[in-house]
């Protein structure tokens, strides 16, 4: 599996209906589990050296149309790894406050820190994404800060934050029976909501505020993939494996001490 | 084994020589290790469902003596749950903002969120440990420190965050082989500060700082645990036993929805 693939090149356009929602490769299941728990392992020896180098920062952006599988990918990908140096931001509705400043000083607040892993769980471009679809802000507005995403994500990368930025893909039949699940499993009810139905009308409205979004905001610094979803094991292997590549590509290293360790007696 | 066993009852004294360092029950490794396997994945299920119920918190403090374990309980324990629900804080020397505040300041805002899992790497409880111990505040504002303590863990308890607290019980040799360990692994030499050492010979007065908090701060909605730490697998299994305990505790519920889920039907 190669993650170039899976990742738009900077100011190419994007069409989704050109990528697919399911993978139909060669890689098997079970041997995608397999690969999966390797990459797990070396992920968890990775993020405890960001966190022991303390230099740099890995944010990880997740975007998705409703039950794709975000809050999934998040357990199943970051479970497993320190949550001492691992926080995961969701962006709701913004309140009052937030909506007192600009779109992105809400998100500058959350990310993560020199070290850490931050997670994403929707992000600023919901402010190109909702915002665009249902008029929620003025056109020559919205229009502009698609320049200030890519202005704000490279300030973050030249301080030393990688930003990775996933679009789980699914289709507009999967997002059917994934919402019926929801109706259909008591415990899991109260994760519908009558309101995600008018959403799913505006389906070709969203994804096409989507391509707009790939074409103008994937840059070599903060590139957006467009990950397979309906197979919940490759979609969660193709995020571990850009997240390892990502990590691996960051030339961490244990610190140096300013001390020699065999001289110190310990009393 | 009764967790009941390790809580310190409000109000009594608690002489930490009375307490054991290292488990030597019936219990096997063995057996411990399966036991803890089936507590995590019961935290998983409670953790789910207080993410769902939303209306209540949990807010774990560890504290130890330097090297006791804290970050390898954090990581053991709470790594297998989801870290969407689940927030560290690490609380270091304060910054200058920190210190132009009430000690609590920064404390308060980062206790959890409802339906989330806190964890506090060490906590106000610095304030009266380190603190009283290097004489770094006026002893008069020290002393009232510990009815400040418990009326803010009063009031989180009453709006909905329930409040465990941990020690980590080691000895003092133990704590000389785990800084030893610290110097011989050249992985771990990053973890080890000069500064520990002036620390270690204060170890006297820092058990005699902690007893202080147990006696004082050690109430029926936030009880001091004192866990035997050096053996790790001990060590994980008593703190999730609790937090399992605490979260069954909290009458947690799927919230009920306001829709008959068999009467919508998707477009």
């Amino acid at each position: 599996m190669k993650t170039s693939d899976y990742k738009i090149d900077s100011g190419k356009s994007a069409k989704l209906d050109s990528f697919p929602t399911r993978y139909e490769g060669k890689l098997t299941k079970e041997e995608g589990l397999k690969k999966l728990a390797e990459l797990t392992e070396r992920l968890q020896v990775l993020q405890d050296l960001l966190y022991a180098d303390g230099r740099k920062a890995i944010l990880v952006v997740l975007q998705a149309m409703d039950a794709a599988g975000k809050d999934s990918t998040i357990k199943k990908v970051f479970g497993p790894i320190n949550p001492q140096g691992c926080k995961v931001a969701s962006f709701k509705t913004p309140n009052s406050t937030e909506l007192a400043h600009d779109f992105l000083w809400r998100i500058h607040q959350n990310v993560p820190r020199r070290g850490h892993i931050g997670v994403f769980n929707r992000s600023h471009y919901e402010d190109v994404l909702i915002v665009r679809v249902k008029e929620l802000a003025p056109k020559d507005i919205v229009k502009k800060r698609y320049d200030h995403i890519n202005n704000f994500e490279a300030l973050l990368h030249d301080e030393g934050t990688h930003v990775v930025k996933f679009f789980l893909h699914i289709s507009r039949d999967h997002q059917k029976a994934q919402l019926q699940e929801r109706l259909d499993t008591p415990e899991k009810n109260w994760k519908f909501s009558p309101q995600d139905i008018p959403e799913r009308l505006r389906w070709d409205d969203y994804q096409k505020a989507f391509e707009h979004v790939f074409e103008k905001c994937s840059t070599p610094e903060a590139p957006w993939y467009i990950v397979p979803a309906e197979r919940k094991w490759f979609r969660n292997l193709l995020v571990a494996q850009v997240l390892v590549e990502t990590l691996e590509s960051m030339n961490l290293e244990y610190p140096k001490v300013d001390f020699d360790p065999r001289e110190i007696k310990i009393p």
